[in-house]
């Protein structure tokens, strides 16, 4: 029987709007810092707008998607929204709201709440510190003013080491990608096969059925599908490129063929989850059953090996040696959405990422390893780990067989 | 019978992941015009990444969530991704792929390409036009090659006036906008009432449920809610403020409340849609069939208003009019989510959208016109229209009640 995606279903963590605790005392203790000459800098200033996950983090305000300026000073905070978006401001923000005269560029206004905040600082340099990223209009804007910018991967480096908040806001989102994918095994469990061919509910299923089914699950989980659930099956898969596999998304699925579900959905505060599992229906024990092996035995070792200080290249290694071990050829390391280990958070993919970077208590990352060949198709298997000073939490976690079973 | 969200269902055209085709030969045109001393700019650069409208525009590359340089030469187009985007870029991208070495900015691989491209042209200026949100460390790179940065709204600009193939993606998901709103009616159709209190399925029939079912029902169609779905019931909605009216969205609807439904969903191609509907069940014909008389008198007139050269404040002032006359207060000009009239395209909200932006032949305006009061809730009714030099068209057009009438 179909289960509808919208009749109550769990009210699930991942649901509720509260925005996780984040601490911006980082910022404060940049800001007491000397830098050059012996001098404090005036202020912090961002700009973004809802859809910018710094500006998310550092100010808690979603929706606005107009940009406006974060003024950190070293006792306050200050938000500068445009006009007509104050109310929503000072209802989502925790600190002083400086509304933006009408059409007056958020850099501008940044610039005037500095100004009047000298007063209360004399001693203070004319250094700001910005993001590099910063809009170049809204730098401009300041150095007009007189400040001298300073770049600080200050926000960026604290997004990465999660609070117990945040963890926990992954963590149901993370629940909530354990029942879609679950959805999408029960569907294809459910599914008879007619030469060869899946067929289930009066059609074929296809890739592009078997998504809208995974993300209807997500949605009744009160989550966001994000357009970043991946169905892909069959030798041509090639998950790792967006809308790779796309081009038979309406053929239907086959048995014995891999079936790789990956989803990255995000729940109404922002935060991310990432699952990726592997099915066959009625598999021979070929190809796909020694990659899933392979895979399996990877992301043992590549958990294994996670632990504070080790670098995000460290993990991959283990990972890619394993598959490597039994014969499979791990690819490239990728920098795209191929990446079978980086950080999750306020975005998708974020630090720790790049091969350098290390996992850190706090951290929360995703590891995927994955084989691919063009004869045969995709297996991946992968989750998320929370990382503790003395071990790692896996998120959401659930163990499955590699052929898909009917919902409990 | 609840019906499955993932069972088959149109394969609608919002499903195509296909990008539809956009010009930018205005950007040949604007290197083509000689600047400050009679000279032409030597190109144009900008920098984003997947989720950039901007850059999604210029390049149609999505997914690739680092941020890349786009540089438009006055006869080429060259995109600089990051290592290990490069077959994504290679897929997506219709010009040549100047790939950045490893960890090299994409400001520097733009002030790169262009050096290279001076050679071929050296009769160019040192100028280089840019976004004035181009990131601040990209436009150093530039400034430090030797390059000096003029800012150009072209981009913004050209995005305002739609092709034919942008209006038919949008089209498309406002198909998918429509069923799900019907779907809503269609639940709401479906409740039984209970001491005044609405039940569905066994429960009790909440805002959040009935979020979820539309939700479902986008999922199904093959679009992303994308989050903004908002369905808020009773004298405490405030749909126009994000969250607002989420703290009761768990207590059951309620006989004879305005429920009104907001969906702005996105297709694969970025492309948005935007619908409103209040339904009221049992209405005992008070103030909220007054209200949603007067809102539907204001669409009407605002919509009658839309031409070529009208600007966004004349068609809201029409609307604000028509709600007056009924005796409502219209509320202050939104600039946020509140906007009762503005553009639609690859983001929810973009030009026309300032009071005095003007409507022209190829915009796509969305106009929801809405009455709140505390005491009775919120009353919306609105959709989209594409502008055409004579005349305009409504997208993914119904005609509905005021009472929710179960599907056909």
């Amino acid at each position: 029987m179909p289960s509808d995606p919208s009749s109550g279903g769990p009210t699930a963590g991942a649901a509720a709007p509260e925005r996780p605790a984040v601490d911006d005392a980082f910022l404060s203790a940049l800001l007491d810092t000397p830098q050059d000459h012996e001098e404090r800098p005036r202020g912090f200033v961002a700009v973004g707008d809802g859809s910018d996950a710094d500006f998310r983090y550092l100010t808690g305000i979603a929706g606005v998607d107009r940009p406006s300026a974060f003024v950190r000073l070293v006792n306050e905070r200050v938000v500068c929204p445009p006009v007509g978006a104050a109310d929503i401001a000072a209802r989502q923000f925790d600190g002083r709201v400086a509304t933006a005269r009408s059409g007056e560029p958020p850099g501008q206004r940044a610039a005037a709440v500095l100004k009047e905040a000298s007063d209360r600082r004399p001693d203070g340099a004319d250094v700001v510190l910005t993001p590099a990223t910063i809009p170049h209009d809204a730098a401009l804007y300041l150095e007009r003013a007189g400040y001298e910018l300073r770049s600080t991967a200050a926000v960026r480096e604290a997004r990465a080491t999660k609070t117990g908040g945040e963890i926990s806001a992954i963590g149901a989102v993370q629940d909530a990608a354990v029942a879609a994918v679950r959805r999408g095994a029960s569907v294809l469990a459910a599914a008879s096969a007619a030469d060869d061919e899946l067929r289930w509910e009066g059609g074929a299923l296809t890739a592009e059925r078997l998504r809208r089914a995974v993300d209807a699950e997500l949605v009744r989980q009160g989550v966001q599908p994000g357009g970043r659930t991946v169905v892909t099956a069959g030798p041509s898969a090639q998950p790792e490129v967006p809308g790779g596999g796309r081009s038979d998304a309406d053929a239907a699925v086959r048995v014995a063929e891999p079936v790789r579900i990956d989803v990255a959905p995000h729940g109404p505060h922002g935060y991310h989850g990432a699952l990726s599992r592997t099915f066959v229906v009625d598999s021979d024990g070929g190809w796909e059953r020694r990659a899933y092996v392979a895979v399996e035995s990877a992301l043992d070792a590549a958990l294994g090996e996670i632990a504070p200080g080790v670098t995000i290249s460290e993990v991959r290694r283990e990972a890619d040696a394993e598959v490597t071990a039994f014969g499979f050829d791990p690819g490239g390391e990728g920098t795209g959405p191929g990446d079978a280990v980086h950080g999750v958070g306020l975005t998708p993919r974020e630090r720790p990422r790049s091969g350098g970077e290390t996992v850190e208590p706090g951290s929360v990352v995703a590891v995927t390893p994955r084989v691919s060949d063009p004869d045969y198709g995709s297996v991946a298997l992968g989750g998320l780990v929370a990382v503790r000073e003395d071990g790692i939490d896996r998120l959401g976690e659930a163990t499955w067989s590699f052929s898909p079973r009917p919902a409990e």
